[in-house]
């Protein structure tokens, strides 16, 4: 049983001595900084803190449907000062695989995407041929033609060698048949991210792991190499990246199985919860928690105190 | 380890004894007598023999996009006399153990359905309020404004009291959406099936357990109610109708994990599998075998040669 992480919040000292352990902070987002379109009191500030201390921030997100830039504007229109290459996203991570690790060649070198602009803006970055994704022509009713063409090929790209499942607001039995005829016919089965959950205007939808999840189960469980926290090909390329000393980073986020898992397993200098987001205290607390934070706070502008 | 099933396919002795030890078969549908529109040979000539030598014949079917009376017609259409009364299917088992069993009482006793006409069906052939099916003001995209009335409860019906998940051929974001935000606030959760997958046009879809698997993953692993094969409700729904002599039965059909499994648990006298659908012999020659049929045969009209 990991030691119980020490609450921050409103304790001045505790804070700057948590802060001044690390060079380097890694936040997740959604649940973090925001819920939504609604900006967390105090976030702005607190990271305004960091940077002003010489701090290194970088943004890790989950979210497929956005890209890096799309997020660079994300938080810009918050208020947040950012740089594209602060943010890592699910998206990009997946993008960054599929070209430099897997690479792909003719004459199947082809990703079939469920997901948003997001993932095409990343496989696009890497120069990586996509099809699907957000195609106006597969956002309809699948029709009982569609049943004949999928199932003798004929709708089908014999270029496609890999089906990549991320957060699809745009999900139907079309795009989801289509996709399972190519892993049947032996594409490789990726999903940027498998969250179960995506926090949103203060509850919970669902995650990029419920795109994949009618694939997983269609496929008799064979699961999706998946690039989002808590996997650490995504803490491999953001170290790759910034060259940072893993002991003096801290990874800040709202969810024990992923954020502060991530963290943890990548073996991070810290790990800090906030309370704004999916995790609440009951669930380090309870038995087998799915990782357990260094420290908390109520939420991520309880660290404004230390200034 | 079951003992190997008897190859009947071209041994009319084999076919006849067989046959003479059972007075009902029942007869999965999809893989079995049709593949989507498509009447597999012999499958009309080999219920008349049956009819002809006397046996009560039922179509069972975890297919719940139809109603009892939409697959009466679809039978028919085929070729093959039927009543509504030797129909089962998942959701008409569906409707009997919500009206039955369940009994649902106000305030909470609406239920939300992802699914076709054909739950709806029989959910008022059982008097039951529901809301969502095929309701066209939910086929549509998600919105922001969705999202925010989902998750304050304005977009919610508070007299809502179970979800009921089916094979959707319109599932969305929104539907899903809204059906997960039910299960979060104390909805009972309720599958009229979970096959994995959907025999059709001589290929595999998506099945039930695709439209249940991402509030699955989102409910942390929550597995719904299920009513269809192998679940034994249906079994004894269909008992309590004939009230045959379990061990004068004979399940046929295409799948081990929901057929065959469905007749060696409900203790049938017999089960036969057809080669037409999804299961293969290597399938219960593999190790743990999901289950092993009785005996087996091509393709169901193989057993006209008992004539």
């Amino acid at each position: 049983m990991a030691s119980s992480p020490k609450y921050l919040t409103g304790d001045k000292a505790a804070i700057n001595e948590f802060l001044d352990k690390f060079d380097v902070f890694l936040f997740d987002c959604d649940g973090v900084l925001w819920s939504g379109d609604h900006l967390f009191e105090g976030t702005v500030e607190t990271l305004e803190l960091l940077r002003s201390r010489g701090k290194q921030v970088v943004f890790v997100t989950n979210n497929s449907t956005k890209s890096r830039a799309d997020y660079k504007k994300k938080l810009e229109s918050m208020g947040i000062p950012a740089t594209v290459d602060e943010v890592f996203g699910s998206s990009y991570s997946a993008a960054i695989y599929i070209s430099r690790i897997i690479k792909p060649q003719p004459p199947r070198n082809k990703v079939f995407v469920l997901g948003e602009a997001g993932v095409e803006a990343e496989l696009e970055s890497e120069n990586i041929s996509y099809i699907g994704g957000t195609d106006p022509s597969l956002r309809r009713d699948i029709t009982p033609e569609d049943f004949k063409a999928i199932a003798s090929g004929e709708a089908l790209d014999p270029a496609v060698g890999y089906v990549l499942a991320g957060l699809d607001f745009h999900v139907n039995y079309l795009k989801l048949s289509i996709a399972f005829q190519y892993l049947r016919r032996g594409a490789k089965f990726l999903a940027t991210n498998v969250d179960s959950t995506l926090p949103n205007a203060g509850s919970l939808f669902i995650g990029a792991g419920g795109i994949s999840a009618p694939l997983i189960r269609a496929m008799g469980g064979e699961e999706p190499i998946a690039f989002g926290k808590p996997n650490q090909s995504m803490m491999d390329a953001i170290e790759g990246k910034f060259r940072f000393d893993r002991s003096r980073a801290c990874m800040v986020g709202d969810r024990l199985d992923t954020d502060i898992k991530f963290g943890i397993e990548g073996r991070l200098g810290g790990t800090l919860c906030v309370l704004t987001g999916v995790s609440k205290r009951e669930d380090w607390e309870a038995e087998n928690p799915a990782a357990v934070p260094a420290a908390y706070v109520d939420t991520l502008g309880d660290l404004r105190v230390a200034a």
